[in-house]
C-alpha cells in the first residue's frame, strides 16, 4: 500500500463516526420516513415535516444522496428514495435495530476504549452509567441499554439458532446440558429442534436463574423434559450428560478463563462425550478471506461489553478445545454469501468429542 | 444499487465508529509505537510493553493487520509495520492530530446528533461539559477540548493560510479588513505575505479582543500597519475599506445569518469593493465529484460545533454572494489531487466586489 493509499484509508477511519451518525440521524428526525410517505419534499418541507431548521435538514442530507440511498432533483430541490425504495422492509429494519446498537452500547463508550483495555473492564459504564460491570449487568439497570440491547439480541438469534440447530446432532434419547443456558430459552429451542423420544436437556446457570427457567419451561409446556442445574461453570460442570452446548458465551472471556471452562467440561463427560460450541470467528488469516467481523468485534467486547474476550480465529478455538481435552470432529463456519450482507458475524459451530 | 450492495454499505456504516476508535486506540495505548522500536514483538510482549492483556492486544492489532497497516507473522505470532513504516512521520502526526480531533469533538457528542438538529444547539456539549453554548466558546472552560481543538485548527491553517493568500490579490496600498479576525493573526498574515506600500490592515471583532489584538500586532511588530476596530457584524461592518477578508467563519452560520453579513458587508463598501470569501466546500454534485467533506461536515458542525451551519455547495455560496450585491468575479476551488489524502475539506476562495 502506497503512503497515499494508506492517507486514503486513514481519511476512512476519521470520517467513521460522523457518518454513522448523520446516516443513522436521518432516521431518527423521520426525513426518510417522510420521503417515503411522500415523495419530491424540498428541505422547507421536510424541516415542517419532522420539525427541524431547513438549514441542517439540507445538510444531514447530502451524506445519503452521495450514497445513492436518496436522490436529489436539482431543478425542484426535491429529494426522494433511491436504493432505499428498493430495500425490503425487513432488511431495513434489521439494519436500524443494529444502528440503534452501535449507538446505545457503544458510540459513547468507544471513547473510554484505551481506558477499558488497560483496565481489563468496560470504563464507559462506569463514566456515562456509573455502573461497575459489564454490559450484561447493565441492561438489567438502565432501560436505554436493555431495550436496545435486546431488541438487537432477539434479531441476531433469530438467524443463527436455526443455524445452529442444523448443524448439530443430537441422538435420540441424549442427555443435554445447555452451559450458561441463562433463564431457559435455549433448553426450549434444543427440545423442540431436535426432539426425540426421551431426550432430557438441563440448563446449566448460576441458582438464581433457576425460579425464572423453571417458568418459562412451564409456560412452553417442556416442563416434563426440561430441567434446571444451579451451579458455576469456573467452579464445576455437573456431570451425567452426553452432550453439552455452548453457545454465545466463550466470547465474554479471554483464553485462560475459556481453557478452566472447557476444562471442567470435558471432567464432567464420559470418553466419547460431546462438546458443541457455538462462537464467532475471525477467519485465520484477516488479510486473505472475509474478516468482517474483525471491523466490530474487538471494539464492542474491549469497550463496550465486557473489557475483555471476542472471537477468536477458527485455529484458536480448535487449539483450546485439543488442549483442553478434545478431538475437534467437526467444524461449520458460516457461509458469507449466505448470511445478509449488513450482517457481522460468522457464526462456527465446532463439535468435539472427549478424547481417550 | 442493488438490495445486496445497499445492505453492504449499511454495514460500512455500522462499523464506522468501532473501527475508528479500534485503530486510535492501538497509536493511544503504544502498540504502534513498540513495534517501530521492535519489529516482531507478539502479543505477550507488546502487552508487557504498554501495560495490556497480551489476549486484548491481539484483539486490538486483527483490524491493522486485515488493514495492512501492520503485518502478522503466524509462524512467530509477532507484529511488526507493514504500510505504517512507509508513512512518512509528518504525514502520520497530522493524521493522529485529527483523530484526536474526532474522539474529543465528536465521538460523544455525536450521540447527541438528532437533539442538537431539533434544538438548533449542541446537546452534547450541554450533556458531557455542562456547557451551553457552542464548540467555540467550550474549548475557552475546558482543556481537554483546548488542546484537542487548537492542535487541529493550527495543523489546517498551516495548509490552507499559504493556499488563501496565493490566491487573493491584494493591490499595493490597499486597505483591507479582517472580518471576524479575532485576535489578529490573520491581519498579521495578510500584512507578511501580501505587504505593500502603506497596506493597512484592520482586524474587525468584539470589542473583548481588542487588548489581545493589540499585544499580538505588537509582538509581531506590526502595530504600525495594522489595527483593530470592535464591533458586531450582525448590526453593521465599518467603512473606509477597498477589500473584506471573511475567513473561516460563514460555515458557523445558516443562511439567513450569512446573508445578514454579507447585507451589511456590502453596505459598508464602495461600488466596486471587493470580498474575498474562503469557504469549504461541497460538490454541487455530490455523487459525481470528490465529495469527501461530505462525510464529516454537516455531523461536525450541526451535532458538535455550532448546532448549524456547514460548507454549502458552491453554488449557494455564489448566489448568496449575488443575492446579496455582489458580483462573483473568481472562483477557485482546492485540487484534490493537490491536498494530502486524508485531508477532508475542499476549501474555495471567492472573490467578488459590489456591483454597481
Amino acid at each position: 500500500m502506497t503512503p497515499e493509499a494508506t492517507l486514503a484509508r486513514f481519511r476512512d477511519y476519521m470520517v467513521g463516526p460522523a457518518r454513522f451518525m448523520n446516516l443513522l440521524s436521518c432516521f431518527e428526525l423521520g426525513l426518510i420516513d417522510a420521503l417515503r410517505e411522500q415523495p419530491g419534499l424540498d428541505a422547507v418541507a421536510l424541516g415542517n415535516a419532522v420539525g427541524a431548521k431547513p438549514d441542517a435538514v439540507e445538510q444531514l442530507l447530502h451524506l445519503p444522496v452521495k450514497e445513492g440511498f436518496l436522490a436529489y432533483d436539482a431543478a425542484t430541490g426535491g429529494y426522494s428514495l433511491d436504493a432505499l425504495a428498493r430495500l425490503p422492509e425487513a432488511d431495513l429494519q434489521r439494519v436500524l435495530v443494529f444502528l440503534d446498537l452501535v449507538k446505545v452500547t457503544m458510540l459513547r463508550q468507544l471513547f473510554y476504549l484505551t481506558e477499558s483495555v488497560r483496565e481489563g473492564t468496560v470504563v464507559g459504564l462506569k463514566e456515562f452509567y456509573g455502573y461497575d460491570g459489564n454490559l450484561f449487568g447493565a441492561v438489567a439497570e438502565h432501560k436505554d441499554l436493555r431495550e436496545s440491547w435486546a431488541t438487537a439480541m432477539d434479531a441476531g438469534t433469530a438467524r443463527v439458532d436455526p443455524w445452529f440447530f442444523d448443524n448439530v446432532d443430537i441422538p435420540a434419547g441424549a442427555r443435554v446440558l445447555d452451559l450458561a443456558g441463562n433463564t431457559g430459552l435455549g433448553a426450549i429451542n434444543t427440545y423442540r429442534l431436535k426432539s426425540s423420544p426421551g431426550l432430557r436437556v438441563t440448563t446449566f446457570d448460576l441458582p438464581e436463574k433457576e425460579q425464572e427457567c423453571l417458568e418459562n419451561f412451564r409456560t412452553h409446556g417442556v416442563a416434563e423434559h426440561c430441567s434446571f442445574l444451579g451451579g458455576d461453570v469456573f467452579e464445576e460442570v455437573p456431570t451425567g450428560f452426553d452432550i453439552v452446548l455452548i453457545r454465545h458465551f466463550f466470547t465474554l472471556f479471554d483464553k485462560s478463563e475459556v481453557l478452566r471452562i472447557l476444562r471442567n467440561v470435558n471432567k464432567s463427560l464420559d470418553v466419547g462425550g460431546q462438546v458443541n460450541v457455538l462462537v464467532p470467528v475471525y477467519q485465520d488469516d484477516v488479510r486473505d478471506h472475509d474478516s468482517r467481523s474483525v471491523d466490530f468485534y474487538p471494539a464492542f467486547f474491549l469497550g463496550c461489553a465486557m473489557g475483555q474476550g471476542g472471537p477468536q480465529k477458527l485455529s484458536s478455538w480448535s487449539g483450546w478445545l485439543e488442549e483442553c481435552g478434545f478431538e475437534v470432529t467437526k467444524v461449520i463456519v458460516e457461509d458469507p454469501a449466505a448470511i445478509p450482507a449488513d450482517a457481522l458475524p460468522l457464526q462456527a459451530v465446532l463439535t468435539a468429542r472427549k478424547a481417550a
